[in-house]
């Protein structure tokens, strides 16, 4: 874009239209708890403001940003409003932001060490650098056998860990001849959903996988994985991996990772921690012991995108030994074929993952690290804690609203004592207030309220705005 | 980020250090030309010039711009060069440049439609335009029983195929119960790896992909797939699923999407249609014969992230039946419950891909489409095909070279008659030399250059100066 050529934008344009994107997104940000949280329109209606039909002539990046305005902003949800309690946050930061933005622009592809060196050699750095910020065992680390990638989501890291381990148990046989139905797995009744969801894909079946009951904390019951394993055997099934919670998506309830870690040592299970958005805790040391135990796992991940203040995409994923993960990803044709491939030299981390090509992600994590520093990082993650408890101290003393289960760390798991149906109307009218965002689950089968605090933005007055509104619409 | 709190960047600074950024893309992009265009750093280089230990204190933004020149730069292959002409290009425009800083700063989930109405509402429209814009069958389109959405990359599409196609055949038991060993799927001998990765993935086992051959110009023989479709009944295993690729990895060879069309419906075959960089030249009404026939296919991909000016990642993936997909892929726990879903009045996307989380990815498809028109697009795809057939005019008439195969669209490949070992070193010494980045493959057997034109910037200047630079460095 050197010189504008034919319909391409021009170096002087694209820095115009830079700074008045970057504007926009300061602006954004300045007023963004002037829009309702949880956007208000109906199904069809963004799609009914747009032309049917696609441009044949090239228009104005001023009418583009005049249409950001007026179609897109009422149909978005604001994840990005200090408002937003619901789910699991997926927090961002000037630095994240930028670091998108410096990515985008060198648009380079990572699949191979060759295809830009420094893309695989920083993401294996800043991975290190996060093992040694959430101390994790060294067995994590690129050093040894071990070492991390950036996934795009849990989802995928949670996929990638099950076929690693389908991989190991089977030596091969279910990725060049299929599975056979016999292999199974395990993790909580609490474990997320894409769990389930991965082993359909990889053709385990959804049915394969056991999830074990839980505990009054809703943290999975070792005695009942072991029973579990014991019948599976029994039956001719090939037990290969489970799945431990370091913070379920319902309640952040917290399975016994190092009570896990040994029963799967002993019996030749592949274990993997998932602790996609509670990991992060572990920046500050007095929230480690949530994952003590951590020496006997197979693979790790968590997700800076969620609460460590760094875009979406990026999901840590650690394995202690590679080798498992890359004989059931890799492929190698001829058009990849390069020496430093040849000569084992260097990670080439399209083996690490699902997909082939990939984004520069390291890039928004290094800079968001640098910019916070890890006293900074850890400064904002306690904030969040002390917040989160500060609003159950005030459910707790409240008559009309209950705990359904203690607090850990930024979720804060409620009810209101009127009964399921006072507790759905309840949430209903605050999201259509526009004033927060608040979603639920169901914990003992019982319609409960979430207030996860994560954003990046979220301070005090948020949250006693938040306490307020609660009270206000709850029945009197 | 409004007021500075804590260690979070304000948003004065964020204007300031977003200015700088913007500026340093424009500054990349006007001395692209002046670095080696394939990294000239040895393995662990990069990583030995960064600190060993993450930062305990914050750093400024002006310090990490620095290490960006100092660390990053010179282990970047410049995909975004000009001179870039290796395997198939990732390309890049201003418009997605800012589409992805904009969407970067909303910071939105698209999972469910409720978590961002016009995140999935922009998609499946531009999803529309794009299908009215390449020509597709209305199968395609949203308003029937199919549509459009925004995968990563076409691996990820090519395993969702699959697994629709698994689903299809298997009425859910291979999702349910796992699979047995006896599904088989079918595709050519130049088919891209992503497609046996991807049955090795989905449990249906590599080896239970058949690689179908060609013939001269490396296209499937629909007649050898008729015979093994016969053999593998006949052998008591299920045929499911074929993939036709418009435009193969090696030689941009295209199979015959209609004879393969009709074979596939005859035999109850899933036929997905992989184009993956083809695709976008049925922009232009004179090369969508390329691809005509896809009225009997069931699924579709391309990749304006490869040759649209979009940047990576943005595949666009079609499905004439899209329950079949989301029967493959839908999951649904309580904590992501919600009126509009329950209510089937809207689309879900993490129903349509593997991941739960996903980005704003049609914001920058949209600004693409809107900067260009069609005709900006036509007229730079044309431009394009025009130069790497002047290209492929050039190895013609010269004495040395020969063409491996008769050129398609934007991609030569040729070899020095020299022999493979001649090609390989020629190959080294360009790739050395930093002037250009080309790639290779093997065409029944030989070594074979791939000189591929797609780079945004890519002027007739820059092919006519790689000719001059490969004539110079073969033996004489």
């Amino acid at each position: 874009m050197a010189k504008p050529i034919g319909f391409h934008m021009g170096l002087e344009e694209f820095r115009r239209h830079g700074y008045a994107a970057v504007d926009w997104i300061a602006d954004y940000y300045a007023r963004v708890e002037t829009f309702p949280v949880l956007a208000q329109v109906r199904p069809g209606e963004v799609r009914a403001a747009l032309p049917p039909e696609p441009p044949e002539r090239g228009e104005s990046f001023a009418a583009m940003l005049q249409d950001l305005e007026r179609v897109i902003l009422p149909g978005i949800t604001h994840w990005q409003s200090p408002n937003f309690f619901a789910f699991f946050p997926a927090n961002t930061s000037g630095p994240a932001i930028l670091g998108e933005l410096l990515a985008a622009g060198l648009g380079v592809q990572g699949m191979l060490w060759v295809t830009s060196p420094a893309c695989t050699e920083l993401e294996t750095h800043v991975l290190d650098w996060l093992a040694a910020l959430l101390g994790l065992p060294d067995r994590f680390r690129s050093s040894g056998a071990g070492g991390g990638v950036i996934q795009d989501t849990a989802s995928n890291a949670s996929l990638c860990a099950l076929l690693a381990a389908r991989e190991r148990a089977t030596g091969g046989e279910s990725n060049e001849r299929g599975c056979d139905g016999r292999l199974v797995a395990y993790a909580s009744t609490q474990a997320h959903a894409s769990i389930e969801k991965a082993m359909g894909i990889a053709g385990l079946g959804r049915k394969n996988l056991r999830l074990i009951g839980v505990d009054a904390a809703m943290a999975l019951r070792p005695e009942l994985l072991a029973e579990a394993i014991r019948a599976d055997r029994a039956a001719g099934k090939i037990p290969c991996c489970a799945v431990a919670t370091v913070g379920t998506t319902s309640s952040l309830a917290i399975d016994p990772v190092a009570g896990l870690g040994q029963l799967c040592r002993a019996e030749g299970l592949w274990l993997h921690v998932d602790a996609a958005m509670a990991g992060t805790a572990a920046l500050c040391p007095e929230f480690r012991h949530l994952q003590a135990g951590l020496e006997c796992a197979d693979s790790y991940c968590f997700n800076p995108h969620k609460w460590m203040f760094t875009n979406f995409d990026c999901d840590c994923f650690y394995v202690a030994d590679r080798s498992a993960l890359i004989r059931a990803l890799s492929i190698l044709p001829e058009y990849l074929r390069n020496p430093e491939t040849e000569a084992g030299a260097v990670f080439d981390y399209r083996d690490w993952q699902i997909q082939l090509g990939r984004r520069f992600r390291a890039l928004k994590l290094w800079l968001v690290i640098r910019h916070y520093g890890a006293e900074g990082l850890r400064h904002h993650i306690r904030r969040h804690v002390e917040l989160a408890q500060q609003f159950a101290a005030w459910v707790q003393v409240d008559a009309q609203f209950e705990l359904a289960v203690a607090p850990v760390l930024n979720l804060v798991c409620f009810r209101h004592r009127g009964g399921d149906e006072v507790n759905e109307r309840l949430l209903e009218r605050l999201n259509a207030s526009g004033r927060l965002y608040l979603t639920h689950t169901r914990l003992g089968e019982r319609y409960t309220l979430r207030f996860c605090v994560g954003q990046t933005h979220t301070e005090l007055e948020h949250v006693q705005r938040a306490w307020d509104s609660i009270r206000s619409a709850a029945p009197q």
